[in-house]
């Protein structure tokens, strides 16, 4: 996405305005509406077939779950429950095949196994849908309602000066796999906000140098990050680029970034609570008052090397 | 559609089942969860480039208005009353034009003023999306949820043997222009709910030959429509069809077909109580216990020639 598309985003926001029935609009992870301490977490996420996934590279299936998934990732990053989703489809017309074999009427089942697989994990509904014929590739877009904690949701605007910075998991490398076959942090978040006191989340859906700015930027703060604490993920890949490179611009990470009182993460990262979760939380950094964000390592100080713009709305 | 497609969504009703947190799931115009008496509506459309639209010859922004009315259509078929909705766009990357002479920045901008201008007519906040790089031609899905009355939402499977089968405005040659340029009969539903006793309803997308079947299978009943009382445009289209043949098959007319008991019908068409809006409401026959759906003429009755099969789950 471009610096253009950013600019259409946030004149959207402005021309949106504020709505009295609107509790958080446009800027965070999923909408909501409704009263504070209750209403609904709506989140939308649309999939294309040449842009998000190649069928020859992954299957039907595969993609109906990672569907469902980025938008379950967008509920867990408000701490809320999943609970009802609605899908609009675009199905190619011809009868090309995918990596599995399948026409496209298999492709449309072997689609829905995938959505259903997801959503069933996390306890959500399948309550509507829309089935098209496209005239180019696969579309999938998922609508996926919530509802918040009785804490209210954990929003991206909350982050103080002087919090720490944490993240569950590692980042980095997610084409190897963990793209199409990642857990989004529904039960992690869920378990963070009713034992630790968070003040603003996120989930890193495109890479830590680029959802990083939307906490500081939502926050109003800045944040100093040390480069060395930023957990990578072990990877078979070699290239050019830095293990560092990959874990703050790969994206697709799914991973949760957050901020607490540093009190507060001392005891989370003593207390490790998300380990029968098999998920280990790392503290990476500290928020700051100065509206300037930093990567400190131990060869030096550098402004954070922002990545490219984040295309949700919300 | 085809049949293939219309088994696809008979297998997903089937697949989901039950929910106790869902009211109302796939089968009618748009999903219902929560309790009884209050809750939430939710529906989803999806418009594909090259399928339900061609730029050459309507622009970004009819596009947009359109994506949000044919929505606000289904909500005014369960007469709610709508609040939100979650757009989700795939812009096509390169610099097409559409007939506008727009470029990419420009189209998404116009589909947006589209959407916005439907939105604002009928108070629905616009709270979140998620903007794309289609790889093929423009896709826009948008999910609409919207408050049932207090009355509850009035749904496909009311229809009782007896009903008198009544339809808002005049069917047929939506391609001449309204398609694009319609009025969702949102108030209309209101009204109609608010003073008589409506049994079942929904809105007319697919044609008259296709939604009324939805009507009587979810109610489990027939029916026998009079063609000559069908309300039938005065059209500038001369083809080899006929106007009752465009009135029945040509879909997109988004009128609202509905059911009630022939005492509240007489009182209704004798009151036309939505004339001060510009429209009339037409008696076009009777639900009957017989499961067989009927078309009657002055050249005699013959069974109802089904149309096209629906897209919508929900």
């Amino acid at each position: 996405m471009d610096l253009k598309e950013f600019e259409f985003i946030a004149k959207i926001r402005r021309a949106i305005g504020p709505d009295a029935r609107v509790s958080l609009g446009i800027g965070d992870d999923a909408a909501w509406i409704g009263a504070p301490g209750n209403g609904l977490l709506v989140t939308v996420d649309m999939l294309l077939e040449g842009v998000h996934f190649d069928l020859a590279r992954s299957s039907a299936r595969q993609v109906g779950a990672k569907a469902m998934r980025v938008n379950l990732s967008d509920i867990a990053a408000m701490a809320g429950e999943p609970l009802a989703a609605v899908i609009a489809v675009g199905l190619p017309s011809s009868t090309r095949r995918a990596a599995d074999g399948a026409g496209t009427a298999d492709l449309a089942e072997q689609l829905f196994v995938g959505l259903k697989d997801a959503a069933d994990e996390f306890g959500v509904a399948i309550i509507g849908g829309d089935t098209n014929r496209s005239a180019g590739g696969l579309v999938i877009s998922v609508t996926l309602l919530g509802t918040p904690s009785a804490k209210g949701p954990v929003l991206r605007s909350g982050a103080r000066p002087g919090d720490a910075l944490c993240v569950t998991g590692k980042l980095g490398y997610s084409l190897e796999g963990r793209h199409l076959d990642f857990t989004p942090r529904v039960r992690e978040a869920k378990l963070l906000h009713e034992n630790y006191e968070l003040h603003a989340m996120l989930d890193v859906s495109d890479g830590l140098a680029s959802d990083l700015f939307h906490l500081t930027e939502e926050s109003g703060v800045g944040a100093i990050v040390d480069a060395e604490s930023i957990p990578i993920y072990a990877a078979a890949l070699t290239d050019d680029r830095s293990p560092l490179d990959h874990a703050l611009n790969d994206g697709e990470d799914f991973e949760l970034l957050f901020t607490l009182p540093e009190g507060e993460a001392a005891r989370l990262i003593s207390e490790q609570p998300l380990r029968s979760l098999g998920v280990e939380v790392t503290r990476v950094g500290a928020m700051t008052e100065e509206r300037e964000t930093w990567l400190r390592s131990t060869t030096g100080i550098v402004p954070f090397p922002r990545g490219g713009f984040r295309h949700e709305w919300s």
